[in-house]
């Protein structure tokens, strides 16, 4: 955000504060929603919520709906008077309605819902889980039938535009309102008037069921060049669509969650979240993770016995077992990114773990010998040296084969593998690691 | 992709390598250009090559630009005549043919443009940092002036449409050319043929320079939810447009980029590289990682008399090193995200190391505890419980404070805080850890 647009917010969030409502909405009109929107999200709960009582509903209902996620603007929204919340709900479109009441419980819901006009569109989307098509479409579009000309189109559209807030493109359907074809706004304006819909139509091929991830809806709109795709009932009946801003959000999100989870922290937590909120997510993470750390000790600790006459092995320890809990990452990040994008068919699972076990084992040996080097330079024994050579190029074939492995196993049991797949890769590496450098090393040494 | 498709695309495939160019092309003109993309990926260079020189310049052209970067289209452009490659280019948009002319070498460039027809705008656009708006962008773009009426702004449409591929909406301009506002379609069909555009325009705040960095303007899209943001030069003059298509793509790269970076792998690898592409990329920063672990080995060399005398310390060594590189991991995923998404402005760049620290000093507390606990019910001494206490803690607020403002002030210095952070961060617990657990046991125990 430039300074100079942060620096205007900060004048509305006092202008907020210091009760001065007329110059505020004055103020208020000129902004884009999604910057009203932050000065609301600058305000404490209950300034808000003063503020968005004497608001008009069609400014509140732009600016709580473009509000930041973790500033919660149902919260807002439950604090109001069922009438008023009902009128804000009223001037959202349909799927931006389903969104902020979607994060309400059902008896609040229902408390405004009540109180709506014309509730069914609404109804029928908070039916879809949030995170599929379904959860992200609009009900309103503009459609026109493939038997119609170009010129009762342009009537149709005019007559049907006003109320949908973004047309993208036009929906071509048949008299049982089946998805037949689609029209961009180009096509229209340049088609002879008096040709028929269905001779200047393209197909549509590109299209969704509601019930389809919201991940594989980005997906394809960034594969087509789509602006919006129509959602389809089993039937092939058009009953809604899903437009490229949704998308972008969806991409943006799914990144952070990709990256959060492989970090070990819940999505849930918010990037904006206080201390409280975050050691509450992070917490037992950590707890599950000391599991695992115990278990990479034991082995340490059924050598014990080895590191009381060879102490110098805890120096290479963490060598060892750091390095293998490196390779495995790369090996990870790279597995998980390519499940993530959906670039990885079951008849290709053996091909992405060979290359990780191969390159898993070329590095190992390339480190290896670095550091068997060092050992014997630093006056270690040659024995000892080859132990460290082969632990560490066995500890990373190992991180190679955990690193591709842990997290196709977890998306075939249907497990997000960003979530768990970083804790037993380095679970492995670590206990692996230990085993292999004590294991050889007492074999080989004493 | 579903397996329908999938078997169609295979039958494609079949065709070209039989020779069957006839039946082939007659197919192809039915797929989606990304399809056709994926099919010509899926031949050797050699088939691809062979094949792209007898497709009609039509449809090649949209296959190539479709094809998947690590399949390297611009190789087979390269490949062909220059005055074949010519046409090719040609048929593409003018943003498309410069990214796939910028994969190329100066010269290679230079001999397929001196066949164009037409090479400015492609020329112009190949000036800019192709991650960078002025590298998105395209120059075909429908403007109106704002004095022009309703009806002759849509029969200005109608002239310059046939040229712009995706109309996504009309611009605005004033008789010098600059940016004054935009108008949806929506606007266009809508309103009074009589009217001024100037009266019936949305104003045309929303717009970038043309250095501005791609993952800026995808932010500026998702924020505004606008389908495409106007470019415009120094003096405010409209130069060209980014859409909406090119930022889900850009969205999904930058991801895929963040989180091969937090695990320590270049981007350039890309995803499907072989194994010896991916040796090359990763064992690098292997060496680098191979460094700081000496650096963690040292100090447990440093520490070598006290192991020899409480061998046990080995056991508690990897649990109290791991355990920091896990919480801060946790808060370097959650800085990084904060700091990729713009997030934490200068002001309050105190306020996120606080919090980590805070969080990093509850839950050191909390995994201490837990710890201290088991090692005194396995029989150890409570003041080895004490010292893995302290260790614990300490070490879980030094992973806070590194996982926050490593990331932090690598940012500041200009480096791509993803990139470097985690070899910092781990490489901190890692020293920490070792340190406080041997020294604070030497202080301590011995």
């Amino acid at each position: 955000m430039s300074a100079d647009l942060d620096a205007r917010l900060q004048e509305l969030v006092q202008l907020a504060r210091d009760g001065r409502t007329t110059a505020f909405i004055e103020r208020a009109w000129e902004l884009e929603p999604a910057d009203l929107g932050d000065v609301l999200a600058a305000l404490d709960e209950d300034e808000r919520v003063a503020l968005v009582r004497l608001l008009p509903a069609e400014l509140s209902s732009q600016a709580l709906i473009e509000m930041p996620e973790d500033a919660h603007a149902e919260e807002t929204l439950a604090a109001l008077d069922p009438g008023m919340a009902a009128d804000i709900v009223e001037e959202l479109e349909d799927d931006d309605a389903a969104d902020i009441l979607g994060e309400l419980e059902p008896e609040q819901q229902e408390r405004i819902l009540a109180e709506v006009e014309d509730r069914r569109d609404v109804d029928r989307l908070l039916r879809y889980d949030e995170e599929t098509a379904g959860g992200l479409m609009t009900t309103r579009l503009v459609t026109v039938t493939d038997l119609d000309t170009v010129a009762l189109a342009l009537e149709a559209v005019r007559r049907q535009a006003e109320d949908v807030e973004d047309v993208t493109e036009i929906f071509v359907v048949d008299t049982s309102r089946r998805l037949v074809g689609a029209l961009s706004f180009k096509q229209l304006v340049v088609s002879p008037t008096g040709r028929l819909v269905r001779d200047v139509m393209d197909d549509a091929d590109v299209r969704v069921d509601p019930d389809v991830d919201q991940e594989e809806v980005a997906r394809i709109m960034a594969r087509y060049n789509v602006p919006s795709v129509p959602v389809v009932d089993a039937g092939g009946r058009l009953i809604g669509r899903v437009t490229y801003d949704d998308v972008i959000d969806v991409a943006e999100a799914e990144a952070t969650e990709d990256l959060l989870r492989f970090g070990g922290v819940s999505p849930d937590e918010g990037l904006a979240a206080g201390w409280g909120e975050a050691v509450r997510s992070r917490l037992p993470w950590l707890y599950v993770n000391l599991l695992t750390a115990f278990l990479a000790a034991a082995v340490v600790f059924f050598f014990k016995g080895s590191i009381e006459r060879i102490a110098v092995l805890a120096v290479w320890m963490p060598i060892i077992a750091g390095m293998g809990g490196n390779a495995g990452t790369q090996a990870l990040a790279v597995t998980v990114r390519r499940l993530s994008l959906g670039q990885v068919p079951s008849a290709r699972v053996g091909q992405v773990i060979t290359k990780e076990l191969l390159v898993g084992a070329v590095n190992g040996a390339a480190i290896g010998i670095a550091v068997a080097g060092v050992a014997v330079l630093l006056g270690e024994s040659w024995r000892l040296g080859m132990v460290v050579f082969l632990a560490m190029t066995l500890n990373l074939f190992v991180a190679g084969l955990a690193g591709s492995f842990v997290p196709v196993l977890l998306e075939r049991a249907g497990i997000d593998p960003a979530v768990a797949s970083s804790i037993f890769v380095t679970t492995f590496t670590d206990v692996c690691g230990f085993g292999l450098l004590l294991g050889l090393a007492t074999a080989v040494l004493l």
